[in-house]
């Protein structure tokens, strides 16, 4: 395997394909983890995919991934405009991160426009729906061929 | 029974009546709940009652009461002023949601003046301490009936 | 009688019915007082119901109900977000108030969150249609009772 | 007659001629009414023509022209700046609005930059005197066309 | 005499010396106007006095003073705060204007440390109560001396 | 001829038409020329009509307007908002100005309503389409006559 | 005596008479000081008057008067916008401060609108020139008659 | 061909691979077309890649590309953050847009995290270097595939 | 023992030590939970010392010390600056409470300045290092000898 | 002696002990000052301590500490909020600065929550009183042993 | 030659002298060129003096001289406040940048005060008209020599 | 002699050379004062040159130049961005302000963009060191020869 990818979702994920489908698809979490292994397996990734409602599981997951993985995809969900927790346990792990978000928050309320995910990652992908965490597998399989 | 509601309580707010009694009385929230029970038997409505200090829990509770209630009742504390996680689970789930506020929200700092929950509301009710709670019953029972 | 109310109504509110609708719904500001009447008859309340479109009416009324009334129940309108002198007014005569508005106010424009009369109010009560004239009688038969 | 306009004239739009003549020019309120009359007349249009200093007179005639008039044209003058209730009761009307202010309002002080009136107003026409009010009756005449 | 002084007094003074008497004093508007009566004839001053909770009273009453009166000593009460049409009309005169708070404005709540009035007052007069009607009277005389 | 106009038109005007028509109407930049030229005419007044995407074009052409023109009428589109450029320009040419724009600029986005065109045009005309061109040719006779 | 009072004058305050007199007039200082102690002695006041341009050396001078002075007359000059040491001294002896400014400084730049001062004085008297320390002194008389 | 895809580049990025390049990298423009047109011929897409300094030029372009492309990807360099004409550009034509940076634009100062091209496009691609463009056109036979 | 001592570690503290050394050093946790509990030796306190990731965790644990322990040290990292929740718990719980920071906040980014914590503390130590926990220990039994 | 330390007190802080006793308690600075040289000789420290209403003279001591001192100790009072002349004599000399304040700043007037000291300093202790010297005393000790 | 100096100048510096004499004096661009060309004659400094009202020319003409010159004397008119463009442009080639206005603009309308030049110009000159691009020059001269 | 120049530099400036030399260089403020005696001397310019810690010593010496000189250059140091004080002296005498600073004042931090002094000076130069105030002396000699 060329590298090892956990893929982080936060709050009200868990929903989706049943939440406000004109802003979000109608694509549910697992069709998007199926694409996505699918993705992985030709770009020989190994990949991690987990999902929680609580901001604390989301830190204790960052901080368990550094010894465990190369690389993590966040789509931090509400806690991205909120959690400066999150913040810190993604700088104290050294590992690369890549953003993703379903929607493109720069056209939602104005509270979504910031992020604090966005300080430490390397890149932000947004508004392709579940098809832009395949984009960030593609991304992630040539940044870790980079290193 | 004319509909179910869910009472939603967040942070702090099994201290009451034990907690600056000046601002929020010296009632309890189990006072409250007495009182809730008594008023929804009165309405028809089946009545469940939590209380959380953790924002994911409060999401969870909210993502499940969307096949087991009908109507949502939410004193969200604190959260009421942080939380998107929490706002975004409400908008998921289309229940009704009446918002209650033992204090007159609008008399106190400024950073508890704003409030998530409201912008999914269908109103607020504010500053009557636990009788607020059962406006807010009074106002249910109406909204289920006139759907 | 236990007490007797005070049902101040500002500017516009004798359009109700015929005024975006999609806002206020269809309800007359006559069918109001019509319940309302009904609902104080109930609470053993006396109740005077009047409506205005001039600041320095509002502003009289409410220095009048000082020797003649025990609580007001005040819909200010746009008042609400502009008048000082409401404010000044409500502070002035000793009387518990209770806030009203038809819709939500914090889903509403910028300018309508903020409201004058919340600095003096016991609670504000919000995005119930007219029923929350009921729900603030409700309320005001219960602080009545407690003083 | 090919429609009804009334030209409502906000405070101290009175004391035109005598005040600020640097400002607003040596016309008098009765020589633009004079003007506006021979106008309508080219145009087909019945006129009515008020001044009030009062917002809540403001307010009431908006109200009225519900059921007289076709199309408003509104100089509000200082209630333009702050007055919601006049927002609320053009907006509560349906009627057409053309907005009028004699001088050019975004260069005076900040706190005449914004407009209540331009919320609901077709359009607005300002900086050129009293002549601004016959190229607002040259629109209301094409736009009562229209209809 | 000497010249002619209005003194006009805005919403709620009248109820001056039962409302917040912490704030204000216990002085009442007429001993207030008694005082200034007996202050004016030692300065050869002669005096009207008048009150009212009406903006476009406020304003009607400015303009009239115009042809009547030498200068004008303004307490606007809550109007100082929010009245553009009270700034038109004091400018639209071209008499000089004292402009008098009973209590130091600068010390209340941060709305009312802005004053209209005092974009066109010769000076201002704030923290006294009553007596700094008195004051103003005094620098009258000096100023219509002056003239 | 009483006078030479110089019409400019800003970026994207030329898309006139086929441009989200529920803003602008159907109304093409040829269909507005053709009317003013028509209007032109009845008025005495001699008409250039341009259009350019590039701030800097519009730059040069205000600058040569100085010797050729009597007068201008701009619509200079986004450049209104964000070109200080255009400002400097229309200020350094010592020619009457007149601003129009086809929509109410003051109900689309926050950035749109603050205009660095009106900083020195004499008046603005918003809101009427392309009617609003044929306002601003009334207004520069009337203007170009009194001079 | 019936008090003995300090006034203190700030920075650049020794230039007056010479110093942008369409702002502050031709009084000098001196003149201003003869004038006060004329009225002082009127008024049974004893007086001590000085200037300094040092922020350091007012606040001394305000220590210092904790035990000699029985009230302080202060007009700060440029450090009533910029000197929180002032406020602390003031703040620390207890003794009543009354606030004056030559001009009206509600009228001058922004920046000169805020006063720390004000925070502690019992009034304001701004804009009436030199005239103004003679009502502080009338104000005096008064206030250390009623203690 | 399954689509025509027009890639539109900004100020200053004909620099690229000599500029900056711990912020941008050592790629060059050049590079970055040839890897473009290799993964455009694998994903059977037509393209047109070009480069300008102005934003007039940048606009005629948005405009021409109506009748000629299926869709955009844009790098609009510094007019991300200033060019509302572009943004007005790329409404008026229906295509739909990508948005690309190389540098992780949340990261850098303030005014470079507001994007008017955001307000419009699809989603944003940022921080991922000229690969990015490259996942744009990923994602842009996706988007051409589902229509 | 003279006093029962809670101290609170919020998220990402437990990776202290491996986490930017440059900010925080290079001491783990567990060695300063060493120091602490020399030093409270030597001052007769009992100590406690936990840390979570968890919001809801630490209101928890406040809640529990008021029947439990006599004083707080509350370093809450992250949720220092986003947590209100904790705010309130504090508050309810009637104990002292001393706020501690590794690293000095107000030199690093603007959102790390303000302190929910500060509004309910005796004071604040903050730029010590782990030293920083041993200062408030020293000062926790000066504070409990007081009482 | 291990060290010298400088302890620099600003504007009325000579006042302690008879200055708003219920924020900065009973201490004055002389009991303050025998505290600290107590405990100086304790930890092996050589004690300087001085006090100053001028922001001269500490800019004066800061610069001259740079050739006779190894460590500053700072209480610049009311200089804290508004010194930048201070901030950058800190910055010129190249000595540790620990930063005190007796009572809890983040708890004060607005203006009080930032500090310019903050910028260079080591670290800040607030809230705990004359103690809080003591505290920096040790913290001093420390530090210098580190050197 | 010592070496090779561009003197860029923006939007409408090509009108100087007829432009604003108030503000920007009486000298033409011309004068100012004759004046430049004989102090960098005595400097031993070669000259390239352009004028554009294009934002795009500016920054290919900045591209262009990062080949042919040794530094840049820029005066960007308006586009100093506006464009980053011009901005990316100057330090993507890595020559010294002087920044120069007529007029001081610290003293113009506030959009004036920033300047996106100054954050990569090694100084500003403003203020002294057509002989602040002299001294430029000297200045000019002193960098190329310290080189 | 032409004219007599006064140089005036504020708080630790005396420090010049000693001071952060990677922001202001290695100069000290004797050699600077050298270099200005030798080109004041070729350009006919009598010099006095002084440097002071003290606000009060700064406006102490603008006042009484007055007299003396004939034009002053300024590098106030910090209290370039608090002094109102040093604003009012200028302003106070009549003489013509240079305004001189080290470093380019617009890329330090943000409170140190804003100065006091350039609201009164003809113009600033700042960012070529010591080298700015030769500058200055030719500006100066320059601006002495036209009057």
């Amino acid at each position: 395997m060329s590298g090892k990818v956990l893929v982080l979702n936060g709050p009200n994920l868990n929903l989706l394909g049943t939440r406000e489908p004109d802003v979000y698809g109608a694509e549910t979490l697992d069709s998007i983890e199926a694409n996505c292994r699918a993705r992985a397996q030709g770009l020989d990734l190994e990949l991690e995919f987990c999902q929680t409602n609580s901001e604390g599981q989301l830190v204790d997951w960052v901080q368990q991934a550094r010894d465990t993985h190369d690389l993590l995809i966040v789509n931090a969900g509400a806690y991205t405009h909120t959690s400066v927790a999150l913040l810190d346990a993604l700088k104290a792990i050294a590992l690369p991160v890549i953003e993703v978000h379903l929607s493109n928050i720069h056209q939602r309320e104005e509270f979504r426009h910031h992020s604090y995910v966005s300080k430490v990652a390397v890149g932000m992908i947004c508004g392709f729906g579940g098809f832009g965490y395949e984009m960030a597998l593609e991304s992630a399989a040539q940044l870790l061929t980079k290193k």
